[in-house]
């Protein structure tokens, strides 16, 4: 019996999974209707403004909704928004029982649309495979929660830890697999920053170049404002603005880089350099919801300092550099190993020839 | 059919593996003797000048032996050493047929049990998992064949690729699961080599401790004879020896270490160090069929650098320094990311909480 809730609810995953990336600032949400022990109804939400996923189930459904199970990965809400409460049109189907993955991470309004279920005399289970459920909308919850955004360090390294050579060499680390891995990441978060420096080397167009993807809004951290004019990305044709995140106050160079197109965000400066839990706050205030950090090594190594990163993503190639050459955080690091950052629920598995180490950071900062 | 040898040559495998580190400089074999399919005798190649392993199996088998199949790791021997050719063991038991899962490495007798059997009328299949018996002995492979001894370099450091914090901390990066692996290494083979850095930071004992354990040989690398008189592993009780490999002049200082029960091996020297492929010819020399090299990072560098490194063992700790350390390996890197040292036959599995991350790295030198 379990087994089966389990398995629809794992369907209802599987249709939110199609929404993930695309739905800000949504969460992602899949629903599965049951009746009789077959999947009378399913759908997925797709875009923020359009039907919630529940409808699209309840559409599919038609008149089999009456007394039937429905498993939905988030809880239904109970408000109107751009469209009408989904609780109320479960309980205008009359359905039977209410699977939710998990509650509303609003706390404004979170636990409104089961209590309206229950009122309605609908049974209601919350809980079922929650923790997956999470995993679809890290973004969306922390945001939620928290209004800053979620943050997630990716790097590319070969094993002994090197992001480049000595002399300053780094195409490529990886091979063609996790590059496309990191394009699909691309395409799932609302933001990619990078440094600078990063714009300067390699002039990077910090797109997602998968088929259907979606661009992330571009944030380059730039202290002092070096960013070339020239620069790649500002000719780019892309959905996503390009946001260069400062804390000069050149204001001929302000104009400048704006003719080019971008925003600039002036932040506060902390050490000379801009200070990222203003900037993340800033982004926040803004609806970004979650953000790709993808370096360089001072941009990492700030953002772990100021424990600010939410999840790493580590590409580790089968490579060694075997000597000096650019480590993954510049700066001071932790002056003993035993105040070493420890990655949480660290999960390793092959993308291709290389290897992809994930986990989440504590969070003491250094 | 296939699937039953398979069975029963991963029984004598399993048998060979009882015997891995304690039978040098002999190799770790295992025999199974199967009769009308039932595993009539088996056995494992217990130390040098002992019986080996078909012997064990043979007696174990008695008159059963007779017109059996029988599985054996290595191709059995066709000469007289400390024990009779093994080879004529099989014969004047009358076995039917013998699977052998490699040939003998040595170049000058390799072929020559096969043949024996196979003139007296025995049925002889060749290769059935070799890779798996190759596995067992690969420093009395390797040994066999060059005279030199297979090197392992052993490393433990961070997701971010440090061995130590910037003040020089690293205790500890792993957790015991991880660190009881490595005395597991230890037992098995024939020596354990480190720097001199690495004696005067953390005075090891580099001894295996793990029950029924034999020590390795232990070979500091000193180039300039700085290693502390009063180091721990000067008054260790232990079955095996300590080597001091230097290229100092310094008779006065070669006899003080010399004093203290120690080796003194006076190596040729190469840019002011010793020549690490010198050394290691010297050990293969005496019979040193592995090496276990623990660091530190100058001569991980240089036993890198110059192509001397069959397989890397990397234990990462879900951990990260986040800025300046050590690195694995000292001095110059590759110039460029394309040259990189590339890591073949990748495989990675959990320990405990880290992760063991195994290759053998291409050997071009830089």
């Amino acid at each position: 019996m379990s087994a089966t809730h389990q398995k629809m609810m794992r369907m209802a995953l599987a249709e939110a999974r199609k929404g993930v990336g695309k739905t800000a600032p949504n969460p992602a949400v899949g629903c599965v209707i049951v009746k009789d022990g077959a999947v009378v109804g399913k759908g997925w939400h797709k875009k923020a403004g359009t039907p919630h996923a529940e409808v699209h189930a309840l559409r599919a459904a038609g008149e089999k909704a009456e007394g039937s199970d429905v498993y939905v990965t988030l809880e239904p809400c109970s408000h109107f928004g751009k469209t009408p409460p989904c609780a109320k049109a479960l309980i205008e189907a009359r359905v039977a029982r209410v699977f939710v993955a998990m509650v509303d991470p609003n706390p404004v309004v979170s636990g409104n649309g089961i209590r309206m279920l229950e009122e309605a005399g609908i049974e209601v289970e919350v809980g079922l495979l929650e923790a997956e459920s999470r995993e679809l909308n890290l973004g969306f919850i922390k945001w939620m929660q928290t209004k800053r955004p979620y943050v997630v360090l990716k790097s590319a390294m070969t094993l002994d830890g090197k992001t480049a050579t000595a002399g300053g060499d780094s195409k490529w680390i990886t091979a063609d697999a996790a590059r496309r891995e990191v394009h699909r990441l691309r395409g799932k978060l609302d933001a990619i920053m990078v440094g600078v420096g990063t714009v300067i080397k390699d002039d990077p167009l910090l797109t997602c170049r998968v088929p259907g993807g979606k661009d992330p809004l571009r944030v380059i951290v730039d202290s002092t404002l070096r960013v070339p004019l020239h620069a790649a990305l500002f000719s780019l044709k892309s959905e996503a603005k390009t946001v260069i995140a400062t804390c000069s106050g050149n204001l001929a160079r302000i104009d400048a880089v704006r003719a080019r197109g971008a925003e600039v965000l002036v932040c506060r400066q902390k050490e000379g350099r801009v200070d990222l839990e203003h900037l993340f706050e800033r982004l926040g205030e803004r609806g970004v919801q979650s953000v790709l950090l993808e370096g360089g090594h001072h941009l990492a190594g700030g953002a772990l300092r100021a424990g600010l990163i939410d999840r790493c993503k580590f590409f580790l190639a089968p490579k060694l550099v075997g000597g000096a050459g650019t480590g993954l955080f510049a700066g001071e690091g932790v002056p003993l190993m035993a105040d070493a950052i420890r990655l949480e629920g660290m999960t390793v598995k092959k993308i291709g020839a290389d290897l992809l180490v994930e986990g989440r950071p504590t969070k003491n900062k250094f």
